[in-house]
């Protein structure tokens, strides 16, 4: 890994007892509604203002300009690691996305259920989009039905509609497998030893795995194979802990953050899901840790349901539950976003996110509020993703001077 | 090519319906004139100012801080093509200057003629700067006595004065071929095939039809001879449409932008050279392209002549247009320049570039009005050139989302 801004920083990196917490409302960003300003700017945040007055603001781009994050690239940024380098394949997002611990023997791949005709040809890449029932029941015939080849073990998981986890355990597996899904109807799928995956052995037995399925469902009307992609093997980065010396803690309510945490080796301290208990719950994790992460989830949901009240109201929850943090003073706090979730687009977006950096050695407060307008022109300015844990550690005196 | 933003932004393009056009006013970023403000501050731009309170500001750099840029290199940014990775060779801009269509066969080289006394060492770099119908005349005799060596087609064209261009054509051919050019006088043309060149085939090639044109014109009283620099072939690069998924069209008046939208494989739909036209043809070429690039030079012309009240006639002539533009409603309207060129410099600058993006899903509108301290302050921040087409991409809904 090539990674000349990351291995700095680890450098220089000092252990320390200052503490600095990490506030993430999930898709916090948002555009201006036609002309009604953002969520941010219309909710009534009293202690996010006085804190914005004594704070830095700025903005930071959680990817590159015009990329649209999704939830592992956006908190692998706000954790330090840039995602243009740290890249997670779609096997190892899925089990992310429902807490599946891989080991370090594991190969992961989504799976859809398919259907094909007689000839062997996808006539439906989702099956139908059968429901989550239909996809235990199918998970589980094959479970009870299938025989691996030697020396394999093999692990699925429901994860919603036609969409599965499949886990390939064993030694010495790799993840160099083609993807089967041929993204398009009427033709057969891919065999995933092809081209430069020939050398594969684990492609070798994946295929002898896809086969074996296909028997075993052979008798279903509609979901009667498998497609795989993304076949992808736990990274092997250095931890959080390793690479900034410090003690990390995870506060996180939904699996695929928790997920995204043990990625970077970040253990989780609490599961809560409402802004009044992550505060909280990231005020006790600070009396033990040098580093926490706190996940607010519903800022995020709000954005994808296009509901900008429900947004605005959410964000008025966590400023309402902000006092239970900051009574712990942790030495940095950063409040920021994995990404912007404009209610008007319903989606992720890839506008750069807000930031609030509330730490000593600033060049005064930028205030008066803390919204996309503000931050856009703080003292912060705008920064990468991967920059914040930097911006933190210097802030809270846990770098060291580069050069004599 | 090691391009990873540009990779990464092409594997996330999707073909949709939605349209951008780029309307680029050439060498429109000015400086301040002592204090009378740039060309876009004096001038009277009331379509660009409404225009500017629904948009998005911004500014951007062509190619990398304090760097001027060429114009190949200048709309190769705009185009989306990091002009610090894709470099275009002289000889290929010599081409593209006069619209030479180069084939994937050939090589080209820009020529000087030269003076050389009985020693064979250059006294004069540029013939004593003869004319354009000198230039015609010697190419016409080289053309008629010159036999090429097997293999090759040697095709010669007027560019200027004592400039020309070269291009041989041929099978296999390479662009390893030193310059002939010693830069200096007193001392004899380089040999093409010294050092790493000696390999080059192409450069043995050249020493022989050197050779020859030495003899063809040794009886010229001034341009006796001919140096060649920047050797190159048309460059093998993702065309605009398959790396983009967008279905472009040009709309230019001068050979240089034709040339360099051919660089990326840009179809060239109409040549208008008036504002009036360009706005016109551009809103034609949008009903059946989803890219439309519109070039309207006299902007950067008036700057290089000194000519600031040209320059903000030009502008104002530009804002009378627009509106023949606008209501063709682009999804995303750009407009900015490749770079800037300040009637006080009479030259292209390395200084940023006024951006105004008109697209949906903003934070708010940025005006009151569209130049340089504007633009500064916006809400598209300080980008450079190559990231302006990805974020129309993002803007217009062309891009997926990156990570699960």
């Amino acid at each position: 890994m090539h990674d000349p801004y990351g291995t700095l920083i680890g450098s220089l990196a000092l252990e320390t007892g200052t503490r600095i917490a990490l506030l993430v409302m999930d898709g916090v960003g948002d555009c201006d509604n036609d002309g009604r300003g953002t969520a941010l700017q219309q909710a009534r945040t009293p202690n996010l203002d006085a804190l914005s007055k004594i704070s830095a603001l700025g903005q930071h781009i959680p990817v590159a300009p015009a990329v649209t994050p999704g939830s592992g690239p956006g908190h692998l940024g706000l954790f330090g690691y840039d995602p243009l380098l740290y890249k997670v394949g779609r096997g190892v997002l899925s089990a992310l996305g429902i807490e599946f611990k891989l080991t370090r023997r594991d190969v992961a791949a989504r799976l859809n259920f398919c259907t094909l005709d007689d000839d062997g040809n996808v006539t439906d890449r989702r099956a139908g989009r059968i429901g989550d029932d239909e996809n235990r029941r199918l998970l589980k015939k094959i479970r009870g039905a299938l025989v691996p080849p030697e020396g394999v073990e093999v692990l699925l998981e429901t994860v919603a509609e036609h969409r599965a986890l499949l886990v390939l355990r064993g030694d010495d597996l790799d993840d160099n497998v083609g993807d089967t899904d041929p993204q398009a109807t009427g033709v057969p799928p891919l065999p995933p030893g092809r081209g430069r995956h020939a050398e594969s052995r684990t492609a070798a037995l994946y295929a002898d795995i896809a086969g074996r399925v296909r028997t075993i469902l052979s008798d279903e009307p509609r979901a009667n194979m498998i497609l795989a992609r993304g076949f992808a093997k736990f990274p092997d980065w250095p931890t959080f802990e390793d690479r900034f010396k410090l003690k990390p803690a995870a506060v996180a309510g939904y699996p695929m953050y928790r997920g995204v945490a043990r990625l970077v080796g970040m253990p989780v301290t609490a599961q809560p899901t409402t802004a009044a208990d992550v505060c909280a719950e990231t005020g006790r994790a600070l009396a033990d840790h040098t580093f926490v992460f706190a996940h607010f989830k519903y800022t995020d949901k709000t954005g994808e349901d296009g509901d900008l009240p429900g947004k605005i109201a959410r964000i008025e929850e966590v400023d309402a539950a902000l006092p239970a943090l900051l009574e712990r003073k942790p030495d940095v706090l950063l409040i920021t976003g994995d990404h912007s979730t404009p209610p008007s687009l319903k989606a992720h977006s890839w506008h750069p996110v807000p930031v609030l950096m509330h730490a000593p050695f600033l060049r005064g407060g930028d205030g008066p509020g803390f919204d996309e307008i503000a931050c856009r022109r703080g003292q912060l300015g705008t920064v990468r993703a991967c920059e914040l844990v930097p911006l933190a550690l210097a802030h809270a005196r846990k770098l060291e001077k580069f050069g004599a």
